[in-house]
């Protein structure tokens, strides 16, 4: 657990309300959390999601492991502990963002079961959607997208989710996108169906 | 300066764009810093322009150190390595809050010149907005919200910015507002000014 090292402080309540800017954008501020291994397909469901909700005049962002990694989280490693604190301030950033009246995507491997129930908690029910994108591990490997499996086979990535490290599935998934079976355009429109189903979007804005 | 640590990662391009957004809520998204003692008014600023554009229909969000604190940087304390993350994480939080469309405020005492001058990099000319809140020593320590001047006298909290820590004036900064001489009502107009003065909003849209 983070220790609270900070003292002297006072939580500031704004005057604007999470409310306020939901009334404005027509749509819920919420985080939906893709996980799932590596080239499952997570966020290049996440940003066909977003240019969809954009073109029907919602506002979204994705946060992603690789614009992350370049700012926010630079100076953390793929040690346990820097792992774990890499989920954290994600899950802490993506709260932020849905407070902001943003339909907030991320777009992490986020293997652990705990460090995943920790982003949920800083949100209330339904603001926390959690969607495991599954893929057959031997699928995965075959796109391999960005070579790291490959890598990994041949040892020179450590500690790879799904060859040398563990991925803990979800226990109760808001939503499952099995991307062996849905093309991207099906996995899209199965969480722009959720979004309508929840209220977090309007069926009649198009 | 921070380390790049994280390897095998590549910059992902989202499809929906940063002017695309700004299209969608008609505005640009932009970072306006405020920088200036304990109890000048950074906060109670950021928070008034905060519901004045909400009111005129523009997206915006505060991050200050309250909020801030109890969250991502929770596990941060007050050692110069600790405050110079503290402002580095903030700096990177506002640059994604700015790429998302949101006219975005950080409301922190960012005493350190380097520091706020690391934030503004990550931004593109006329997108970061430094505003120094100026008040003279007496009159913040006077003033004292949250009685942190008072201990710091007493020495119950050392390195306290303006009385045993320094405070580096910004050399250019785009605003500088005197709370010794306006009132908040002021205060929050010269910001909204700065803002239609620079196409950062309409002043069509009221």
């Amino acid at each position: 657990m983070t220790k609270q090292k900070a003292t002297n402080i006072s939580w500031h309540k704004g005057e604007v309300t999470k409310e306020d800017r939901e009334r404005l954008l027509q749509q819920k501020g919420v985080v939906l959390w893709f996980t799932g291994l590596s080239g499952s397909g997570k966020s290049t469901i996440a940003h066909a999601v977003e240019e969809r909700l954009f073109q029907r005049g919602f506002l979204s962002f994705v946060l992603d492991g690789d614009n992350i990694r370049h700012g926010l989280n630079k100076n953390l490693g793929f040690s346990p502990e820097d792992r774990e604190e890499n989920i954290r301030r994600i899950g802490e950033v993506a709260h932020l963002f849905a407070q902001s009246g943003i339909i907030t995507m991320t777009a992490f491997i986020s293997p652990y079961r705990a460090d995943r129930d920790r982003a949920r908690q800083l949100l209330a029910e339904k603001e926390f959607i959690e969607i495991l994108v599954k893929v057959p591990l031997d699928l995965a490997e075959q796109r391999d997208p960005k070579g790291l499996y490959k890598k990994a086979r041949q040892g020179e990535i450590k500690e790879f989710t799904g060859i040398s490290a563990p991925y803990e599935d979800p226990l109760h998934p808001e939503l499952i996108i099995d991307t062996g079976e849905k093309d991207i355009q099906e996995s899209r429109d199965m969480v722009i169906s959720f979004l309508e189903e929840q209220g977090i979007i309007s069926p009649n804005k198009q």
